[in-house]
């Protein structure tokens, strides 16, 4: 589908790392929408994934920038507006890592040094990111700024280990920035809580696969995908949300106001019996 | 604008009254938008207000339905399906009233028979609704419903009287109804939560001026309009939001997660002084 | 144990039926922390349950009431002060039906009829009890009224039916006449959401043993008992809470935060292999 | 008031610096109740305040500890032990503070390195001393401890800089920590979220004596006092609640429920006029 919604708006968008993201997925609709963008990872990151095809199926320039570095994000927000030919309308922050969960270290028995990077990656390149977009006042009025969570930030997922925590602070800062970028620069900024989606980042998880099924049998709708993601980022970016901030916003068929489901109910009683 | 987000797609709309109705801008946008629909809403609430322009202008057809009564309400799903030539894709549900209000009853001193009958009106009327929708198998897979609410069902605004339980009991039914229409049908169920809006059912409210004039104070992108509001709805009616249900959303300018603003703090300490 | 936590303090406890009752061991553990209060159910309950046993253990007095009834409830805030000897320190409202759930009703096939008298009977005798209490000005200074609720309120429990709606209802209550009260009169007004609990009313919903199992596997700490239901009341109606009001309070052993337990994921992927 | 709720109990109290502290009230009440204890807080702290009073008159004894060293936390818990004969039953963690907010950078303008330290200080201390009870096995089977947060982790309070941020992972951190404590060892975890209170800490805050007056009109019941907190506080430290768990409870007199009171209204318009 495509209805021009973003035509003439232009944006920056993190994270894509190969056609499983989200982000991916966001940038392949977003250029169907009439929008145009640079795209940005980790230097590492971009050794792993395929985001050259990405850029030239979307016919976008990549700039590499290591999230936790201002100096990187201040080139990244200068580049961007000369490729593009001016102020940003969206921006898109889908990056999360959790070193403890790489390691296999339990929420339990964390390695502190472990803990501050992955905050850092995950949460506070958030903040980086917004700081150096408000700083050189880079967003036009009624810009949308979107970063991707998890409702860990909420609830307990055990295995989430301290992905969760950083999630929490990742929403704050939407929260606490959001209020000056909206009330200075006139720019929203929200969090989608997506459904757990089989990303290759994902796949690290422990027991991601048996989750993933849980999920889907909780959710009325079924687990919202990559592509559900996609389109709804597209709803945050467009003109139909202009008054929408600060919300965290859960695209999850469902799945955030279920106590339990029958489907859920009848596979535990059948085990019980 | 228009982007044709909702070509081919039925609706029924319920509560435009005048032009200052969120109901009515939310026709006119969908006409925009390219999805037809039929209008309905309570004889008497017809004859005061001039829903005929808004049908003349939208080339819809009128139903008119008291939407307490469930025959009304099997009618006019009945009716709308026939008129618009096939099963519905949305459905707003944009219907309040407190008679407690309207009779200058305070929230401590409620006569019991009109909150039943507010009650009845505001809440219930959207159970009856989708339970007609839901029994003649009337909307089509992915389908979407919204009703609008109002802050008041998580937090107090003393004026807003009986209305508050109603809106709580309202949201509880999108869950709840939402669940089952989610799992059995594949249809979408969610609130939309509006900033203060000066429609005329609004301006019964005691001291709303000055309220509406505090919540834009508040909230970092000031108050949502009847205008953004429809447009929220319309990017809930389209495709864009394929697995958003059982969620209450704020179009609000930001004022649901906001502590205190700066201009609200400054206001309240210049009285101090 | 028994700390002396309630001494000198007067209330009305609603809604004992028999020993299986959270209001009857909040009654029992009342008695022992030095309270003295009246009992009341309606005339119909009290012909069912053993309500006299109750009242002859605490030595107290009981009178009928019908909640839905303002007129009863009226001459029951006058004979309990009377009895007493004074104004009153606490009242627990424990009562809940739905006509609709007895009748098996399907929650999208309701008697609206039944939803009403349900509405009435579990939501609306809160405001009722409320407003007598408050016109009669019969709550000493830093009062404390509790409502028990289930968290059907906020998240799907399909079995729940209009209950859900009904509990949304109740809470929104305590907010708002919570507001009054405590502006007017120092009185605190919370609801406690408690586990689900094996008492005679709860055993009427369908499949609840196996739900109770689900709750108890969820929750780190397991389900919360009646008793912990009467501590945890105690506590509320104690001097220890005097700024706690408007709250929703969960006594569930951590269900409401949990996403899924590792015990849940386990039942679960067994019976997935 | 003394009841003795807490004879027979051990714990650790951190963050009692003068007797404006809320762990200070805290402490003494706990005493009054029975419970016995040792103080802790950072060296640093501890020079410019007065705690050894506050240890003469609860008769106990103090632990220096840098709340972000693992071994200092380590150590405190063993000596804790040693000292007062046995497991633990009670902590509270009292500790935050923003270099941001000390140095005077606007929240748009972070060096990151405070924010580090800040997070670290207010937040990620929090999971240190759990993790050292937890490895070290030094809760007994129902126990609790506490966090005192602030509903900036929910809500936009501009003033509160990354504080904001931080108490939003403190209390993620009592969800995730908690989940399991709970389910490992039978111990609750709780944050309680209070008012906004005089102590010296909060002072450093801008335009804190205007806010306090602002939180106190909009609450029905008024701030809560460091008293209410330290009465709030032992009601969680009790066997009353010992199924609470993973909750924020809110101590602010109906504040975090309110849209708008009725004061804070009045006081708008008559500047407005």
């Amino acid at each position: 589908m495509s209805y021009n919604l973003l035509k003439g708006k232009r944006g920056i968008i993190f994270g894509a790392l190969d056609e499983n993201s989200i982000a991916w997925k966001t940038a392949e609709r977003v250029h169907e929408e009439g929008g145009t963008f640079v795209l940005t990872n980790a230097p590492i990151a971009m050794r792993m994934g395929s985001i050259n095809q990405l850029a030239e199926k979307t016919n976008s320039q990549i700039i590499p920038a290591d999230a936790t570095k201002v100096e990187d994000l201040e080139n990244l927000v200068d580049k961007a507006q000369e490729i593009l030919g001016g102020k940003l309308d969206f921006v898109l922050h889908s990056i999360g890592m959790s070193v403890n969960v790489r390691k296999g270290n339990h929420y339990t028995d964390m390695n502190y040094d472990y803990t501050t990077k992955g905050w850092d990656v995950s949460a506070v390149s958030f903040h980086k990111t917004m700081q150096a977009l408000y700083k050189k006042d880079a967003m036009n009025e009624w810009g949308s700024i979107v970063a991707l969570t998890y409702m860990a930030a909420q609830r307990v997922f055990p295995d989430y280990n301290d992905m969760a925590d950083n999630k929490a602070y990742l929403e704050s800062i939407a929260r606490s920035f959001g209020y000056f970028f909206g009330k200075d620069k006139k720019v929203r900024v929200n969090t989608i809580s997506q459904s757990p989606t089989p990303t290759t980042a994902g796949q690290g998880v422990k027991g991601f696969d048996g989750f993933i099924a849980y999920a889907d049998k909780m959710s009325p709708l079924g687990n919202a995908t990559a592509i559900d993601c996609a389109n709804y980022t597209i709803s945050l970016f467009s003109d139909l949300t202009k008054r929408v901030t600060l919300q965290n916003l859960y695209n999850d068929g469902g799945f955030s106001n279920m106590g339990v489901s029958q489907q859920v109910m009848e596979t535990f009683m059948k085990d019980m019996e």
